[in-house]
């Protein structure tokens, strides 16, 4: 028999849609209307032939983040994505015979990346109100525990961590020998960040990306932080190029503009956020509070099965529907108002 | 102590090369013009804010790309570059007790994804005079070989293999229950192919790459090419989205351009390889015969090292030079006419 790795033989994946450009997208946390017009011309004129077809450099987009951030260039590690990213600091990170610890419902790669490695994967749920409690997971940490996992804000809930609970769990996990990772993929949207724990304790990694504020999802780019010997071993694991060359170069430029292209995404997403609140309030919508750039809301008198159809077949718009305990809310990307009114009058009309 | 995985802990790697943007690039074969420029405008011209804001979708060009090869979709396996392809190939078919198995000298990173996984690396030389045996290889395969590659042609030596010699050390390997990989980088510059071999043995994975003639470098796509079953395995180890939008509408619009793109990257690359294999036969350089897109010299007069000084200090022209046996050998990117004077020219001043 031709050898082909157990764990992966076995392994459980979901595809990912096609076919979602011809929609109002409201369903994946992207922003559909992406950057501000006059910086993406200014970045695209900067394109040639030639600048393609050469291979990327990292060092001038790393430089310039680690300045930014305040940490040593040895500190970052890029990738095509955070989605690749947790792969790799699972892979390095993951004692294969202990146990990865999670909250319930997350980011659903993780425990494909568990399952990769023959990681045992412990989800902790949250409460009967969707609210968290820290002891849950505190308590479920113990000489089992290899990972452990938040982030921050979580997925699809939206609640946060405090950052002397989050602390809690770094503490206790190091007395385990444990890693824990804290995903920032919706930091902007909710400003607290655990980046200078990263320096304070020896057992962090962080992650970040530049797909949701900055609105690169269809290029690729996301980065672990963590201490310079930690990021040194998941810069050994990386295969070289790659991150490709134009999102290295919008990443930069969006670095040297910061203050006016962030501003410009922040004021368009808190104006649809403030917006879509007040009109689902307005009309008791029961939602979670949510510190991502996305909210649960309860559907009210179709289930949210239907109104999702209803919104993709009769309105074009896309958005997700929660599993399990969430199966009646409907999860909505926040994004410019333009798009928050289509979906608020949208689904008035279909839930009725 | 905090948990790291052992491979990766010992993993020695070297940094790519950075700074490259200024110089004449005939070290990395790559094309330093790129596209023609009215199709690389074509294609621009339909990358919007909203179109790199967007998860990447492949079906487009999964679709398009195996109707071009003959292949069915679920044979195609996309990855961001075809190094990032080589890696998910060891570690899917790679079994750790056993050997890993290519000649030497090869591309680089085939061993780095080995010692990932801890296979033990085994590497038959070349003869002398840098041609190569096939029966070192076949004579080298047995109970213990787990993975077989070849690179064809192969980097730096540009030799080919012969197809029947191929099916030989698939049909050796099988007996062993070994994959083998054939690496097709260079395919265009040679244009024959193992491609029909993926669907008459079971045991056979081979990697194409957009990098080449294609010149997207810079953007990162690489192909796997299987049978179902195996490619369906790289495909579950594989993290979405890797690959980015930009270089899926390229290759995209590539294909859809074929009969044009392609005779125009060949032209360009043919009449630059007449001209620098006539000069440097008419000035009395050695040359190892290449199927590649790149030559071994050997050089004169100065030492490779010495010439390859002076062609980046005063002429801004990058080359490589060889390791061990080749140590005295520059390699060069073969490419537009251009180019090629330009190298000639200041090898002829500097090596006299």
């Amino acid at each position: 028999m031709i050898y082909i790795e157990e764990n992966i033989k076995n392994l459980f994946r979901t595809k990912q849609p096609e076919g979602r450009a011809k929609y109002i997208r409201l369903d994946q946390n992207e922003n559909p209307d992406g950057l501000p017009k006059w910086f993406f011309d200014s970045v695209m004129s900067e394109i040639t032939p030639s600048f393609i077809s050469m291979y990327p450099e990292e060092g001038v987009f790393i430089s310039k983040y680690a300045k930014y951030l305040g940490v040593k260039e040895e500190q970052l590690c890029i990738t095509d994505g955070s989605v690749t990213a947790m792969g790799y600091v699972v892979r390095v990170f993951g004692n294969p015979k202990k146990n990865f610890l999670s909250v319930t419902p997350t980011f659903g790669m993780y425990k494909v990346y568990t399952d990769m490695i023959g990681m045992n994967n412990i989800q902790v749920p949250y409460e009967k109100d969707f609210t968290f409690k820290i002891e849950t997971i505190l308590n479920a940490i113990d000489e089992n525990t290899g990972l452990v996992c938040l982030v921050n804000p979580n997925m699809p809930m939206g609640n946060v961590y405090k950052k002397e609970d989050i602390i809690k769990v770094i503490e206790k996990a190091r007395k385990y020998d444990a890693t824990v990772i804290i995903d920032e993929a919706y930091y902007y949207f909710y400003d607290q960040t655990c980046l200078d724990l990263v320096d304070k304790y020896d057992n962090v990694v962080l992650l970040r990306t530049f797909s949701k504020l900055f609105t690169l999802a269809g290029l690729r780019l996301g980065v672990v932080i963590s201490n310079p010997k930690f990021t040194g071993y998941v810069e050994a694991l990386k295969p070289h190029y790659t991150v490709n060359c134009v999102a290295l170069l919008f990443a930069e430029r969006i670095l040297d503009n910061l203050p006016r292209v962030q501003k410009e995404l922040e004021d368009n997403f808190n104006t649809g956020k403030e917006y879509v609140l007040n009109e689902l309030n307005k009309n008791n919508y029961e939602v979670l509070p949510s510190h991502g750039c996305f909210i649960c809301i309860k559907a009210k008198n179709k289930t949210a099965e239907q109104i999702a159809q209803e919104l993709k077949d009769k309105y074009n718009i896309l958005i997700l529907i929660g599993k399990g305990e969430l199966s009646n809310y409907l999860r909505l990307t926040i994004c410019n108002i333009k798009y928050m009114k289509l979906f608020m009058n949208a689904l008035l009309e279909i839930d009725k």
